[in-house]
C-alpha cells in the first residue's frame, strides 16, 4: 500500500517553516509497514488544493494531508474539502464542548473564530484532537482515505496515534516495508564505505544500503521493499551482525540511538552523575542532555564559561593558563572538566573550549579548532580536533564528540570491571 | 516565473531525516522574486527520479534537486541525468584537483570512490562545490533550467549563492513576488486575530495576510503575488505602519527577528552584559545566545543548576527557600538570577526554574509551570507561565518567555532614559 503526504501552506513555499511534520508521519507510516512515495507541499490556493487532494484520493490508498485549519482566514482547507466532497459543514458538538472548556480554562475567551473551529464537511469522520482546536477529519471515497489534520506538530501528533492509526492495520492487507539503522560515530562517510566495502558486496538480493551522514556521525540503513517479512527481517539481522564484528569501535546503537542517550543510560544505570563546563558549545552539551525526559537522575549542571573571568573565578582555570596558552588549548579544557567535577560534586565532567566562528581563527588555531576533554574519578583526558565547518556545524560536532570520548570511557570502564 | 524543488531521498520518504534544505532554497528563490509553487520529495528510484525531473522540466522554467550525489553505491543522481539528457560522463578537472587538495588536507585519502565525484554528465554546466567533493550541475532544455546539487546543506548553499543564483536575473524576466513578515511575541493568536479584525478586513486588494504560529510567538506574514513591485511595497509598509501603533507591545521586528537577536543587539549597543542561570530549560537560554556569532562580546557565561546542590552552593540559593517553597517557586528564580549576576559580574540575568516534564507534576505544580526572573542593576522581576504543552515546547517557549522579559526591561530603561 502506498501513501502520499500532502502540506498545505505558503509559509512552506516560501521558505519560512520548515516541514517537520512530514518527517515524522512518514516514520511512522512506515513502521505499520505503509510506504510513502510521495511528499509534496502546495500552496493555500482552494483550486490547487482541490485538484491536489482529489488526483492524490485516485493514486493513493492513503493521503495524510496537514495545516490550514487554523482559525483564521487564510486557513481554507476546509472549505475545500467540503467542494471536494461536495457536502455542507455541520457542527462537532464533543469538539465544541473541548474547545469551549479548553479555552475557558487558558483564560483566553471562547470567540466567534473559535466556535467556528468544531465545524467539519458534514461526510467526515472526526478525529477528536485532544491538544488543540482544529479537529481532524477522516473521508473515504472507493477503499481510499484522505485525513486532513491541523499542522501544529503536537496536535497533529495526538490525533495520527490515537485516532488514525487504529484503522491502519485494516488497510495495509499484509504488505511488508521494512527499515533498519545504524548509527555510527566518529568515521568519516569515505572511509566507513571503504571499510565495509566486502561487506556491502555481500548483502543479499533485496536489501538495500544508504549511508545516512550528519554532524553527529553517519546512520547506515539497510531496507527491504520485496522480501517476506521474515525473511527481510533475518537478513537485516544478520547483515548487522556482520558488521557488529566489523567496525564495532563506531557503532553506538540503532534506529533513533543518539551519543547522549547512549550515556545517559550508562549513566542511569551506574548511579553515576555528570556536568559540563562549556564554552565554544555555549550550552549545546546541556541542552542535549536536559532535552531528554529524566535527566535529572544524572546530570547535576553546568556551567557556560565564555569570559575568561568565569572560565577562571567560578572554574579555577588558571589565570597563567589562559595567559599563557590561550583559552583554546589542553591545559584549558583540563582545568575547565576538573574545575566543574569538583564544583558540582560529579563523576564525570566535560568541558570544550573552541573557535566556533565565523570570526577569531588566527594560522595557529584556524576557526573550527576545539580541545575537549573528560574529567573522570582516575583521570583526565583531553583531545583537540579541527571541525572543518560553519558555526553551527562545528558546535554540533563538538558537541557530539566529547559526549562519544565520555561514552568510550565508560565502555573502557566496564569491559575493565568485568575483565 | 515558478520554480520547483524536488529532493531525492528515501531518507526523507521514510522521515529518517528532515528536509531542511527546500525551505532555505524557498526562502532565497522568494527573494530573488521566484515564486516556488510545489516542493516534492522521491525515491532514489532511476525511473521514478527520471520520469519526475523530465515532467518537471516540462512545467517549470526552473527546477531545484538536491541529493543523491553522495560517493555511495546509493547514491544514483548522476546516472539518472546521463539518461535524461541522453550523454556520457566528463571528468571536470577543476573539481577532481579541489577533491585531491580537500581529502589529502584532512588526511583521508583520495579513494576510487572519490575519484568519481568529479564525474559530471558531458552536457552539464558544472556549478563548483568549494566545500565538499560533489560539483553542482545546471542543465538548459527548451530555456527551461534544472539545476542538481548535493544534499549536504552547507555545501548546497554554497554552490545555490555563488554559483547558480547569479543566474537568476536573467530567469525573471521582472516578475515581482514580495513577502514580508512583522514577527510578534507573547500574545494567543485567536486573540491577536481579534485585536487586528478591522485592520486585516481593510487590508488593500492583492495584499494577503497570514498567521504563522511558534513557540516563540505568532508571525503575520503579508505577500503579494499580482500588484506591481512599487505598489506593493508601499501597501505592505503602510500596512504594517498602522499595525505598529495597534499592537505596539507585541512586536519584536520583522523577518527573521527572535528576542534574542534584539536583546543580543540592545546588549551590544549598550555595552551591557548578560549571565544565565537555568534549570528546566537546561542550557537552551545559553544555547541561543551562543549560537549567534558575535555572542562574547555581552555573554559573559552562565550555570545550568539542575540539582538543588548546584543551585545552593555554585548560585547561593537558600536552602530554606528550596525546603520551604520548592525548587520551582518565585524565591528560587529570583536568587538564581541574583545569583549568577553576582557570580559573573554581569549587568544582567535570566533564571527558569519549572516542571518540564512529562513526570514530576504535582496538583498545585501541574507540568509545564515555570518561574523566570530578570535580575537588573535596579532589582529583580519574576513571572510564573503554565505552559500547556510538551518538554520540547515548553523548554522552547519558557526560552523565549524570559529573554522577552529582559527584552521589555531593556526597552523601559531605553525610554525612561530618553524621557
Amino acid at each position: 500500500m502506498k501513501a502520499k503526504i500532502i502540506t498545505i501552506g505558503d509559509e512552506i513555499l516560501i521558505g519560512q517553516i520548515v516541514d517537520t511534520n512530514s518527517a515524522w508521519m512518514a516514520t511512522e507510516l512506515n513502521k505499520a509497514g505503509i510506504a510513502v512515495d510521495e511528499i509534496l507541499s502546495i500552496s493555500d490556493d482552494e483550486r490547487t488544493i482541490i485538484d491536489t487532494l482529489s488526483e492524490s484520493l485516485e493514486s493513493h490508498k492513503l493521503t495524510l494531508v496537514t495545516g490550514g485549519l487554523g482559525p483564521t482566514k487564510d486557513d481554507i482547507t476546509k472549505r475545500a474539502l467540503c467542494k471536494l466532497f461536495d457536502c455542507d459543514m455541520k457542527n462537532d458538538v464533543r469538539s465544541y464542548e473541548h474547545n469551549e472548556k479548553m479555552l475557558t480554562e487558558r483564560g483566553i475567551g471562547f470567540t466567534e473564530l473559535n466556535k467556528e473551529q468544531s465545524l467539519v464537511p458534514s461526510v467526515c469522520r472526526v478525529l477528536f484532537n485532544r491538544n488543540g482546536t482544529a479537529p481532524g477529519m477522516l473521508f473515504e471515497r472507493n477503499g481510499h482515505f484522505l485525513a486532513s489534520m491541523p499542522g501544529v506538530p503536537y496536535e497533529m501528533k495526538a490525533i495520527f496515534s490515537e485516532e488514525l492509526s487504529p484503522l491502519f492495520a485494516e488497510m495495509t492487507e499484509g504488505g511488508c516495508v521494512m527499515h533498519r539503522t545504524m548509527i555510527t560515530t566518529g568515521i568519516a562517510e569515505s572511509i566507513l564505505a571503504q571499510k565495509i566495502e566486502a561487506w556491502e558486496n555481500a548483502l543479499p538480493e533485496g536489501i538495500k544500503l544508504a549511508y545516512l551522514p550528519n554532524p553527529n556521525g553517519v546512520r547506515l540503513r539497510l531496507s527491504s521493499y520485496t522480501l517476506p517479512a521474515e525473511q527481510a527481517s533475518a537478513y537485516i539481522e544478520q547483515a548487522f551482525a556482520s558488521l557488529g564484528e566489523l567496525i564495532p569501535e563506531y557503532i553506538i546503537g540503532y534506529e533513533d540511538a543518539t551519543v547522549e542517550k547512549v550515556v545517559a543510560a550508562m549513566l542511569t544505570e551506574s548511579g553515576r552523575t555528570l556536568s559540563v563546563a562549556e564554552s565554544c558549545t555555549g550550552g549545546r552539551i546541556s541542552s542535549r542532555f536536559t532535552a531528554m525526559a529524566g535527566a535529572s537522575a544524572y546530570y547535576l549542571g553546568g556551567v557556560t564559561s565564555y569570559s575568561n573571568d568565569v572560565k577562571a573565578e567560578v572554574l579555577g582555570v588558571s589565570r597563567d593558563d589562559l595567559e599563557k596558552f590561550g583559552a583554546v588549548s589542553e591545559p584549558v579544557a583540563r582545568a575547565m572538566a576538573e574545575g566543574v567535577r569538583r564544583l558540582t560534586g560529579s563523576d564525570y565532567a566535560l568541558s570544550t573550549t573552541g573557535i566556533a566562528g565565523p570570526d577569531g581563527g588566527t594560522a595557529e588555531k584556524p576557526v573550527g579548532t576545539v580541545w575537549m576533554a573528560v574529567a573522570t574519578p582516575h583521570g583526565t583526558i583531553a583531545e583537540k580536533r579541527v571541525f572543518n565547518a560553519e558555526r553551527a556545524v562545528t558546535i554540533e560536532r563538538a558537541s557530539a564528540f566529547v559526549i562519544d570520548m565520555l561514552r568510550k570511557e565508560l565502555l573502557n570502564e566496564k569491559n575493565g570491571s568485568e575483565r
